[in-house]
């Protein structure tokens, strides 16, 4: 398969399956079938599709040119078991970040995995361009024909090997879900104490904006990179009273705070 | 003092300091001088402003309208109690999130509490005008005064008790200086496997504009909000292999995650 591949089938219905096969669909590609496990997942991006749906890996579509798994890691070597006979010169492409591209190895003869850098929520519109891709294929070929693939969507589209993409991941966790409790825990704070949470949206986009310009190490203000100690316990403490488990993340990352301050000075 | 004051002395020269005296200066009102401790920080700010400066609080200015007292919390009543020559019908104003308006009590007749919910760095131009600004007076007339001032800065201005400054403040050290902490650690693993951090903005950019429109329990994505044992665990492995602290933050928040994705679904 040297030209590029038009005919898709989208296994998988959840958060990065549905933005990945609309947006792949807006530059062209002809979306064939969704598979979920889920009947009404399956249906619900089968319509915004418009293209068939089935809840049996049996029954996925034998002829396309790529199949894109996207799947809770548990059921990913599972699944991928039962597409054994869908076409096997199509390009299989997974979407985990945690999951090495050798869960392909043995099974099919082009493969490789496509890891887009972004946090998707169904409700939520995202502006593919703007989201990096991280790509690994078997073969320079398939690499080719994935960057090919990828750049129809994004111009951000970079190389990262099994090992990268596993740290990739846990990055993105703490960029993104971590930084987000962050956000849960003020809200909670706030409403418990009638103070409206949107007061604290200029000071969040203002610390994500930092990022671009500052290293977050430079970046960095507070209590925690001061090491005011009077204030550190008197929030320690008034966290104690009310909620023990904030009282010890707040401990924790003011400890990890000072630690990189203190070897960033050395 | 019932007309709108004119002319400020800025007691402390540090980040809030810098960057409130800058635009109190660009709304009009006369910044009279600065103290600092620091002999270079005094002097570099009111160089910036074109003013008086000290290193020396008995030789603070007598006859300003307003002092803006913005230092850290362990000295702040040392230094207020060194303002005592000082014009005694003046405002006086300090700025920290953790410490109440009564240090002012018995000492000052006009005194009040300005606190901005920002993170400043010297080093980066503010938007005033997006900053929300919490006020607190001893009178409804200081008040009115207060209120009068801050609106030359910014629309975003609310009332808050000292009470409810405190809890103001912690939840702008996890809405700010954490989440910026987690980018800081994004960064720290990218880093370690030569993977660049720039790609991680959009994720940071998505994640803050996320909360603008859903609540952050809403917005959460990620292996924690699903419980995904499988991807934690190997998460907590491979850390706990390079560095146990990052585990340790690592397990304790998607722990506290899951809590509210369980209480959520009550």
């Amino acid at each position: 398969m040297n030209t590029l591949p038009k005919s898709i089938v989208c296994i998988g219905a959840g958060n990065v399956a549905t933005h990945l096969s609309k947006a792949l669909q807006q530059q062209g590609f002809q979306l064939l079938q969704v598979y979920s496990r889920t009947e009404e997942s399956a249906r619900t991006l089968a319509q915004a599709l418009g293209c068939e749906w089935t809840t049996q890996l049996a029954q996925v579509c034998e002829q396309a040119d790529v199949y894109i798994v996207s799947v809770k890691d548990a059921v990913l070597e599972t699944v991928i078991d039962q597409l054994a006979h869908c076409n096997s010169e199509a390009l299989y492409l997974h979407t985990a970040g945690s999951m090495p591209m050798e869960v392909w190895k043995g099974k099919r003869k082009n493969y490789g995995v496509v890891y887009p850098m972004q946090t998707f929520s169904k409700q939520r519109e995202i502006c593919m361009e703007e989201v990096p891709f991280f790509l690994e294929a078997n073969t320079a070929e398939n690499l080719d024909l994935l960057r090919k693939l990828t750049e129809h969507l994004s111009p951000k589209v970079y190389e990262a090997s099994s090992a990268q993409r596993k740290y990739l991941h846990i990055a993105a966790v703490f960029a993104c879900n971590f930084s987000n409790h962050m956000y849960a825990i003020c809200e909670h704070l706030l409403t418990a104490h009638q103070l409206p949470f949107e007061s604290m949206l200029p000071l969040i986009d203002e610390t994500a904006r930092k990022v671009h310009e500052l290293s977050p190490l430079e970046a960095q203000t507070g209590p925690a990179r001061r090491y005011d100690e009077n204030v550190i316990q008197r929030h320690l403490d008034m966290l104690q009273d009310e909620e023990p488990q904030l009282a010890e993340i707040y401990r924790l990352l003011s400890q990890h705070i000072h630690q990189y301050e203190t070897e960033k000075q050395k």
